[in-house]
């Protein structure tokens, strides 16, 4: 049975699809642009230059915002059901073999729970914590830390991971991503994004998009 | 040992970060945009509202481009690895849950082969032939396909899954969600977008992302 046999045609076509349909330059092969950042990074060919990685990892799910019970709204834990998802996420993401070079974190309490589960699980060396990664923190302060970093380590590239809050986690990446903020990517509790940051000059707007995963495709 | 001692603290900050750091409003505690589309979906109080849900699926590894064993590009397949693979994403997939209503695909044999791999794992009803979904093809095609389909189904949301090419997924993809493209989105083959589309009125740039990802982080 071939493949085509499979098959219904839908759109504009006729049953002999795989024969008789255009292509843009008549029979020529399709040849996407050599500049494509897919393309060279599956290309063999292409020397290998550093592409340091940023993990963005949301907290864990936490108690309910709640003035009477948490006054001081930095001070709001995971719940027990949010520890016990995290520590199976951090457990997945230690047997896809990642592993961070750095790990900051927001100084929000149900933040540094969360690194602190990452670490556990020996994803990463002792947490940092870092204050821009609390809401509505400046991303420059992140920017000038980065700046300084070497952007190769033992493990090969630098992989560094930063837990934070929602929107401001989906914001940095798409600064970094696309130089601008849309509010276009749907980051859940202890979800991941997954950005490729060029190893030097500027990264606003010149970094790209490899992995943004929710909770429920990891487990 | 509580979660602050196992830090250091990095960055602009003191020891006491947890007491003394800054915040926009004072004591306020944060409060992220109403209409923030993740605040949206995170609120019970919230109605359901549909929405459908696109995931655009790279083709798996293919047998490399030769003009001389494949004089026709569109006729060249998948390399046995590449079957084998692309079957162990599909098994993954359908261990997640997903469910499509609607698997279409491009004509280019490659593509076929993964639809057909796909609906094999029982993800799907039996594909579609697409020919928008080609390289090149006009994404015009595939939103007027999309224009006349019921936007719920006997599984809910409606789930659609395309089955295509780089760089031409990731632009579709970008132009559902931010309205243009700039290939920022990294693909691999057998990878897989999530979009999540509006149920009514213009779909380009009213988008949002959910989902993507590389097959090592579903394997």
């Amino acid at each position: 049975m071939t493949a085509s046999s499979l098959f219904k045609v839908s759109g504009n076509s006729d049953e002999n699809s795989l024969i008789s349909f255009p292509t843009p330059n008549g029979s020529q092969p399709y040849k996407p642009s050599k500049n494509h950042p897919q393309l060279k990074s599956e290309n063999p060919q292409h020397p290998h230059s550093p592409m340091p990685q940023l993990y963005l990892i949301r907290h864990g799910i936490a108690a309910d915002r709640n003035p009477q019970t948490y006054p001081d709204d930095r001070q709001r834990p995971l719940t027990d059901a949010g520890v016990k998802k995290t520590r199976k996420i951090a457990k997945r993401l230690a047997e896809l073999g990642l592993q961070f070079d750095h790990l900051l974190t927001s100084p929000l309490i149900r933040a540094q729970q969360t690194a602190d589960i990452l670490h556990n699980a020996k994803l990463s060396p002792q947490p940092e914590i870092f204050p821009a990664l609390a809401p509505c923190g400046p991303i420059q302060d992140w920017l000038n830390w980065y700046n300084t970093l070497p952007k190769t380590s033992k493990n090969g590239d630098v992989a560094i991971a930063v837990v934070g809050h929602e929107p401001d986690l989906g914001q940095w990446a798409e600064q970094l991503i696309w130089g601008e903020v849309r509010e276009k990517l749907i980051v859940k509790k202890a979800g991941v994004i997954g950005v490729n940051l060029p190893d030097d000059g500027e990264i606003i707007g010149q970094s790209t998009l490899f992995w943004l995963v929710p909770p429920r495709f990891l487990l």
